[in-house]
């Protein structure tokens, strides 16, 4: 218990480090070089409860400060009191999803905190169902999994052999894990996909030769713009050609804890699955992503196998609570918890509020740099979600034609400033290139301890570390 | 800083409590009581910080002590002092494996600790890949990708639709996961599995008739028996008929730390992806579930969506060690951290004793019940796992007939026990039917603070609760 206790305190003293603005961001060390730091090895003989400490004074020596208020570098950043207490709840409690008999709080929880999502989501009086799964890609997948099964079920014991090609749309802005999910059940990726939702219509009806459209999957907050497909737009499309129409909200569906955005998502109450991770925008630790599905009873039949050593048909309880069956884990982790405290932490409202904030420093963000000197907007207008996407332009290219030489210049300029960013390990933020577009910052804010200082100094950073490129 | 502080001191009450025997494991109550028992729901206002605090409590007071020495209900058991302490590490540090940009020590920590599993499995210098996965059902699931791609790797962009259909073959007492990965993969489960290994060989030449067979899912600790599948029999098998071998030691796989066991697993090193989850025999918490795979890049071929918002080709570092497109998931718990400081604070040796430990208490069970009054052994010989599966046969069946009747009250005596044992909140431990072999126990030995006396207690438990049925 004291070497707990030391390890706590170890903990607390990190904690309080990370959200000091005067402590980097990362000590920044190459693979090699860190490999090298410190002896990493495992053997065969046992180490002391010292030794032990000192591995983890430096695992955190070495780790990010996600918590930090000027990491911005991924859709999950921030580092939230009771989300943190709940994890280590969480921990020592040690149990397992799949039956009530031994996670009986927990599946209580999940029921409960499901209803609610799906009340919020817009189903009436949270009807339906959904599980925590272990992020938004496996959520996806499970989207489409279902959808297949809804429209087929004899999939499960034929296999794609008894059943037509499948095709399934998303836009070309959608995340990755629609491919990569169509990829893992035996569809394939090498579909055209629409490259605007005014397409999808058209695409369909070319499309049904051939092969059976059975899903498409939506997005609500796409990973590099934060655009939100038209949810309205797309239901009509879905229902009148029946079609299972799936919202990929991982990012986004946190603002439907705000009055003031949640209309970005109207139409959403129209989806049959929503997919939605509190461990992006409501900032509960990692990992937190639930997938909601309209139709009850829909994963269990999907999913179902019947496992005589977990789901006894004779224990002396409601069996409906053994909810294990529904999910391709077996076992499963206790995501709900931390999601669950705080949201009685800071109840709805307070949810609504820390959401708003970071979507107000977006704002704040955009408008400082709209028309400022040196940086040029990715996509017209403003941000929908907290993702801001801009070039900086160092002086040197500034009064350059818009041709080749310029282009090739400025795709190296975003990884320079980035890899000097890490090195001074002041902060961190995310870049990317996207279809024709070089390199480009993209600008997200997750955190609710970040303010407009620290968009300033982002500012103040990219151009200190930038002006000489 | 002193809410999380008070947090700790209610979590290690707790956790004194797991360990003390005169402390129930369980509190049962029926999920409507439990439902009833305490205001669960979520608000739109906040609650107050000892509202938390009384949450944490409740929570923890209906919670299933999963580290107690009597809780033998599942295959993870235990809770280990370094293993929570790196898992409350882990939630502080709250990163995501996907690059070695935002988790530097963890993917380091992923790699060194794989290469280690690699080496005790047997691959030359512990060649080859993997990843920790969210439980065993999703590292089989992996392998049953893999394995499909590596024989037809067009089926990534094609799907189904492009390849011959394919088989997969495992015994009747493998994991349910084979078959659900089988369903979500698209190969469908309708395939009748071979009652014992001795028949693969008949069964694969009967299968080359319109069917490609892809893999074979060997067992290492099967669910229920603890049995172990001839691994040697069947890596000639899959050598001959050039099928992918998949090892599913998710139980099982824990042996190979012991001197004394691991010949149990001689052939694994001829194996070509093995799963083996350290969060069962190995105490790990939850969770903790590795999938090795020798060939190096599959992995990565097989799952690769080269996002280009988190795998930039154009980084400062050496990006192989950016890992995460190499999993179906995106975002990716860090599990490893666990395994690694307890690796490091027990050595292998350790972890060696500690699984000794507990098959010499499995041995201790089966000894003690074989020839006792009241009780039949479900398999002949001595267990190869710590799984004992045994009847208890109450005085009022002791001197029937073998017939109809008795087979029909046999079955009602388990489920009468647990139920018992659960309100009394004594001990817990599984039981089930299987095939055409009626209720029941399966008592599993994975926690290293159980010992003889509390074998002794169960044993007098199910008499005391059992006498009168």
């Amino acid at each position: 218990m004291s070497f707990l206790q030391d390890i706590v305190d170890i903990l607390l003293q990190y904690v309080v480090k990370s959200f000091d603005r005067t402590t980097k961001v990362i000590d920044f060390h190459y693979p090699n070089e860190l490999l090298q730091e410190y002896n990493w090895e495992l053997a065969d003989q046992p180490q002391t409860l010292e030794e032990i400490l000192l591995n983890c004074r430096t695992t955190l020596k070495y780790a990010i400060k996600t918590g930090h208020p000027r990491y911005f570098n991924q859709l999950s950043t921030g580092l939230d009191m009771v989300g943190l207490a709940a994890d280590w709840l969480t921990s020592a409690a040690n149990t397992n999803m799949f039956t009530y008999e031994i996670a009986p709080v927990f599946v209580l929880l999940e029921y409960v905190t499901l209803r609610k999502m799906r009340e919020m989501v817009g189903w009436p009086g949270g009807c339906g169902d959904g599980i925590f799964s272990p992020g938004g890609a496996i959520s996806n997948m499970y989207a489409m999994l279902i959808a297949r099964f809804k429209m087929f079920p004899e999939v499960k014991e034929k296999g794609m052999a008894a059943i037509p090609r499948l095709v399934a749309f998303t836009s070309e802005h959608s995340h990755f894990s629609v491919k990569k999910g169509a990829a893992a059940l035996g569809i394939g990726t090498d579909i055209k996909m629409p490259n605007t939702h005014s397409d999808l219509a058209k695409c369909l009806s070319a499309f049904l030769q051939g092969f059976v459209p059975f899903l498409v999957s939506a997005t609500a907050g796409t990973t590099v713009y934060g655009a939100f497909d038209p949810l309205i737009a797309i239901a009509d499309i879905c229902k009148k050609y029946k079609i299972w129409m799936h919202v990929d909200g991982a990012w986004g569906g946190g603002l439907l804890m705000s009055r003031k955005h949640k209309w970005k998502l109207n139409g959403v109450e129209r989806a049959n699955s929503v997919t939605w991770n509190p461990h992006k925008m409501m900032g509960v630790p990692l990992q937190c992503s639930a997938l909601l599905v309209r139709e009850e009873g829909l994963m269990q039949s999907c999913n179902q196998m019947h496992a005589s050593y977990l789901f006894q048909q004779d224990k002396h309880y409601d069996l409906s609570y053994d909810t294990g069956d529904k999910a391709l884990q077996c076992g499963r982790h206790v995501d709900v918890f931390k999601l669950w405290l705080m949201w009685r932490a800071k109840g709805t409202t307070g949810f609504e509020a820390q959401i708003d904030k970071c979507l107000e420093l977006a704002e704040y963000l955009y408008n400082k740099i709209k028309n400022r000197e040196g940086y040029e907007m990715v996509f017209d207008g403003k941000p929908q979600h907290t993702n801001v996407c801009f070039w900086y332009i160092p002086p040197s290219l500034r009064s350059m034609e818009d041709n080749e030489e310029r282009m090739s210049r400025l795709m190296k300029v975003a990884p320079v400033i980035k890899a000097r960013m890490m090195e001074y390990g002041t902060t961190m933020v995310s870049y990317q290139p996207l279809g024709d577009k070089v390199n480009f910052f993209r600008m997200v804010i997750s955190n609710p301890a970040a303010t407009h200082q620290d968009i300033d100094f982002l500012i103040d950073e990219i151009e200190r570390l930038g002006q000489d490129l």
